[in-house]
């Protein structure tokens, strides 16, 4: 057997104790799997009294992440977090000096993904990150090494279960937004500041890795539209339901008129569909491969088991010398992301407003959508509240969305429509 | 640029073809992945005359497969089909000969694997297969690299697109096996022969390396439960939907009772789960991962593109020198199966008697199913006949399989009882 492969993990928290305790539990398998011991030579975190989900008596504790770019590591472990920092210092630092890196950090890679691969593979390094996408799921293996024989036309997932969790709850018990938000941070599923995943930011630098390993392209934060869940309402998810529908925080990237258009947003995906069907923390992603078909995954998005699983991978993959390049092509051949060109992509919309419930109402709403090409499919106007506030919901044909934003634009001038519209795409689930 | 990755071919038909086509259409997006170029120069197939998907002109060619193993190629990429003949004496003798092999074979595999696995890790070769198991779907790299890290309680999946076709053929026409096996035939979805297909046998060879992947077990046939879904009617569909369920043909791997159980068999999968919302050709496999969680991953499961799909990724794997071994732990580590104590294995059943629609016949079977200690979860007798043939269906509580078959034992003497009842299990979706 091979000598053994030395692990150094910087971060100890939920996902680094879980890697510590799985390699623990499972030395054996996995080293046949591996065909050599993987051995946790060095961890670092701050305090050395907390308890730890595995055993860290025989590995060297620094104080300081960046000491263990100078360990006597073959794998830098990085599970810090945050974009720059401390966690960019030490995995370059850790690829400067010959060490292959894992990391599970997405927003750091989505601003310098490209640029560290390169990195990784002038020093013939691993640079991987299964658990930076969809957590468990293991879809960057499968767009790296799987997926690649006709080419990917789309990709588009929901990759944040904490908003799945709160649009799922939300749903189940007819309560708000800010409600359901408040108990999921007290039960510990949302963090504190919840404006990296709720606003949309987790799952755009999720997608930007995805789609630059569907399409070879380096990962662009840049040329994305960023929507939250924040502004999602009970009335929606009512309308929604009635047509058969339930709203997700989808993740989209796809090939549009020559281009990609990227795309973080709230979709209204059909019920009984397998993306319709994903409920509360769990992530899925659908891949459209062309001429291979269209593929589905779905499995936990975070936690301690399901990241835990995707960075051993990774480790395994190592240990077996699987070096490919991280991105799936070598980093010089990743092209800039070539944006769609904007609002040419189409799509058919749920569209809600709030009017006064007078007659010729709807008439002109019609009438403006119609003088912007835009054709409803279906129209909803429940109860009657005349001279009052009222909704109507209406669901358009296949429409490019800088038609449907043409109409909108039209109907706000409109005096009989009240406030700001609501205008949610339909997506494939 | 390192050499490039020769290839030979052997079997040209649907997906041969689909190889050679995708790997000229995209050799240079390819040749970037592989960081080389996939050349292939040798293929054989009976008749020189048939036009094939891609460009065979610049290739070898020759009539009798046993000759590509004694060719330049540094991979053999077997597509011949059937358990033995020459397909068993190509992989051998390209093995001996020091080539690389990329199967989709599963019968072979089933029968031959664990064998043929070793035989490739003594010459440091690759024996990859992604193909052989869930067509499109990286099932078998994502059971061998991914999902390693906390081992594998269960595996199952609808692996035969041909039985969820006349499943759900079955359901949306309400014709009978006979009539939609028929069409399919003339459709060209299902075999001249469907006896692999609709009898289980296809189901069972891909099962086999599923849990051999999972558990660490050498691929094992022979402890194992076949059945197909001739047998199934219109009756039990009809009942199946009136419970809010699909019956979809499973193949079932589970660790019980300190063995493993494998089942090939018709089970009720609740619509609306992921399993149970799969349609038409698709194949689907959940896996629960224990700490990692359930897995789910659905896609084609045959047909030129996603086959043709899963054989490049190989091709690319090896070109790249990913040569882990084939089951994914060195073959003398492969353990051999050890079955479930038989009967052990709890399930929900759907039990369906014809009885004579006359006073105390569902006292009787109650009372026989109680003495056997089966308990009745729900009850359905649609329409009275009084004095003839009615059907009385029931659902149990989860019991141990021999409890269930001890009871219709005992209730097949019942003179009240017509024919043998109808037992399909319910399982996870």
């Amino acid at each position: 057997m091979t000598a053994p492969l030395r692990i150094a993990i910087a971060g100890l928290g939920t996902v680094g104790g879980g890697v510590l305790k799985a390699l623990q539990l499972r030395a054996h398998e996995l080293a046949e799997r591996a065909e050599r011991r993987l051995e946790v030579v060095a961890v670092s975190a701050r305090d050395r009294s907390k308890k730890r989900a595995g055993d860290v008596s025989k590995a060297f504790w620094h104080e300081e992440a960046a000491a263990l770019a100078g360990s006597e590591a073959d794998v830098v472990v990085e599970l810090i977090g945050g974009e720059g920092g401390s966690a960019l210092a030490l995995i370059e630092t850790a690829l400067a000096n010959g060490k292959h890196v894992v990391t599970a950090n997405k927003a750091l890679l989505a601003k310098h993904g490209a640029r560290l691969a390169a990195q990784a593979e002038k020093g013939n390094l691993a640079l991987k990150f299964e658990a930076a996408a969809a957590g468990g799921i293991p879809i960057v293996k499968a767009l790296r090494e799987s997926l690649i024989a006709h080419g990917i036309n789309s990709v588009h997932g929901i990759l944040n279960g904490t908003c799945n969790f709160i649009l799922t709850d939300m749903e189940k018990t007819g309560r708000s937004f800010a409600e359901v938000l408040k108990e999921a941070q007290a039960l510990g599923y949302a963090e504190a500041d919840p404006a990296l995943d709720v606003g949309g930011g987790d799952t755009a630098h999720k997608l930007a890795l995805l789609a630059s390993l569907a399409f070879g392209t380096a990962p662009d934060l840049k040329h994305m539209h960023v929507e939250g869940i924040a502004h999602i309402t009970q009335a929606d998810i009512g309308y929604a339901r009635e047509f058969g529908y339930r709203i997700k925080l989808l993740g989209v990237a796809r090939r549009v008129g020559g281009g990609i258009e990227q795309r973080v947003q709230p979709a209204m995906v059909r019920a009984g569909t397998p993306l319709g069907a994903v409920d509360g923390a769990f992530n899925a992603v659908a891949v459209d491969a062309g001429e291979a078909g269209p593929f589905f995954f779905e499995g936990r998005g975070a936690g301690e088991g399901p990241t835990a699983s995707a960075v051993i991978a990774d480790i395994v993959d190592i240990a077996l010398g699987s070096f490919e390049p991280a991105f799936g092509k070598p980093a010089h051949t990743l092209t800039p992301l070539v944006p769609a060109p904007e609002g040419t992509a189409a799509s058919a919309y749920y569209l809600r407003f709030d009017v006064l419930d007078i007659p010729g109402v709807v008439a002109e709403i019609a009438g403006r959508l119609a003088e912007a090409q835009v054709s409803i499919e279906s129209m909803l106007q429940r109860g009657r509240n005349p001279g009052e506030a009222v909704s109507i919901v209406m669901i358009t044909h296949e429409t490019p969305q800088l038609a449907v934003a043409r109409a909108l634009k039209s109907i706000a001038t409109s005096d009989k429509v009240l406030g700001a519209p609501s205008m949610i795409p339909m997506e494939m689930g």
